[in-house]
């Protein structure tokens, strides 16, 4: 039961990553190839940096064809559907939010294996959940979305966190991953509903 | 004789996209170093990021002189003779198809020792000839032109389906390869001369 | 004593490469986690590419909190104090110039374990020092600075040179490692006070 749970967000959050990434490649012009190419950048290219670094290769997603086929299918119908879909806006922030929070816990527990350090945990959780937007946003030309909206990394900063103090509790595993997902995206929702900020570095005439 | 006409088809590539990393960087008005390293970008970039994910390290080239010398032997001589080698350019043309050709075959055989599926295999094989254009673009502040001419990496992608047709008949492997690295080049060439491309994405009025 | 000179030199020069990415980021307005990461990414971008393509995984600076917590700590440092910082213009190059330097050597040594070619040596070392700062400067749409002023690299190449020469004398390893971290800060110093360049790619009509 935990387990198909799991599964489905994680397929949710891919889903969500690879429609974000078929828009952005959209509002350049890129061709059908490029589009479903940023598609997979966005879905895939946290856990590929985060596996990497790590050394867990060849990385996991060449050796089945799950992630790739889900990817390459809600690329296709968010390409043929893009109309309709783009007016899903808070559809889309809901799965991509839950996707956020799963992608955290996901890439922490992946590094419990190699007894890291509990910074660095939260650190190899935040760069799974934020790297593919910034891959995304450098192949595109963009400066990274997630480097001037701060709450996307901040609410993974905390949500890890969170997952940590949890697990010094009597609290099961699996209710310590259900909290710290539902926190994580709750905090990006409310951050986007409310349009909540850090306080800002800079003066107002250095803008 | 197989294994010297592949090698000979591997470092007629290796030049072509390392002369096609000199071009872009002196058209961004790079100095000397930076025109270097952009040829090695482009000429090794691929194959870079197939060997990381695929955990094949050290990287090959690490460990042996003779790519990287045929690297900067080319890129020395494109930047001494630029203005008579920019006038070749049919001729960088049908390098760089055969180069093309090449990357995607080898990166395919290179797969088949990891037992992968035939569709990644694919895969690898594209993203080894593409993406070091791809890295070269980035660096350089371009949106990537193989994600706008689609008929690029589209080439790839035939050529790899049809090698394992052909792997499914009773012909040699030597013979699948050459037909393969040929249809690749001639897809990519006619594709120029005609100037094809896959049906637009785009309607006129969001262009 | 060896062991913690070359460490005050790798602290020193993580320290300046932590700088130089917080002010590249606040030259681009990124918010404050924006700014960390580039400090991150300035500081060990470097070093990260070299131990991917080598296979040193996972990357050592998972595995203990020194390096994080010096980048943090500088990257905070420099945001709070940045009025006072950015008029050490001076030091700043002086400590990046002794950085490049020790990344330089250090890349090196590394390799030599790998039992590697002297000239994939000095190309490592290079990558080591130079690839933080075009990691740094792609991922804030700049096109990256090494490559249009030759003579940031130009030291490190000379000074790994001379690494390898002086290693062919009775000279101790630490004098040798010394002189070349000297020799490289210098060159780097001496280019930036008397604005040396290596002789230009282009014609007048060209730029």
């Amino acid at each position: 039961m935990k387990y198909s749970f799991l599964q489905i967000i994680d397929a949710l959050g891919i889903i969500a990553f690879s429609i974000s990434g078929v828009f952005a490649a959209l509002e350049k012009k890129l061709d059908l190839f490029g589009v479903f190419i940023l598609a997979f950048v966005a879905a895939i290219g946290g856990g590929t940096i985060r596996d990497l670094i790590l050394g867990d290769l060849p990385i996991p997603w060449l050796t089945n064809l799950t992630t790739v086929s889900l990817i390459a299918g809600s690329a296709l119908i968010t390409i043929l559907f893009r109309r309709v879909i783009r007016n899903l806006h808070y559809t889309l922030l809901f799965f991509d939010s839950l996707g956020m929070g799963f992608f955290t816990i996901f890439g922490i527990q992946k590094r419990l294996y190699y007894e890291l350090h509990p910074v660095m945990c939260v650190g190899i959780g935040t760069i799974s959940a934020c790297f593919g937007g910034v891959a995304r946003d450098v192949i595109l030309n963009n400066i990274p979305i997630i480097f001037r909206k701060e709450i996307y990394a901040s609410a993974c900063i905390l949500g890890a966190a969170l997952y940590f103090l949890l697990l010094q509790t009597n609290l099961h595993q699996e209710v310590a991953d259900m909290i710290c997902i539902a926190a994580i995206s709750a905090i990006r929702l409310l951050a986007v509903k409310y349009d909540l900020r850090l306080p800002g570095l800079y003066r107002k005439e250095e803008l």
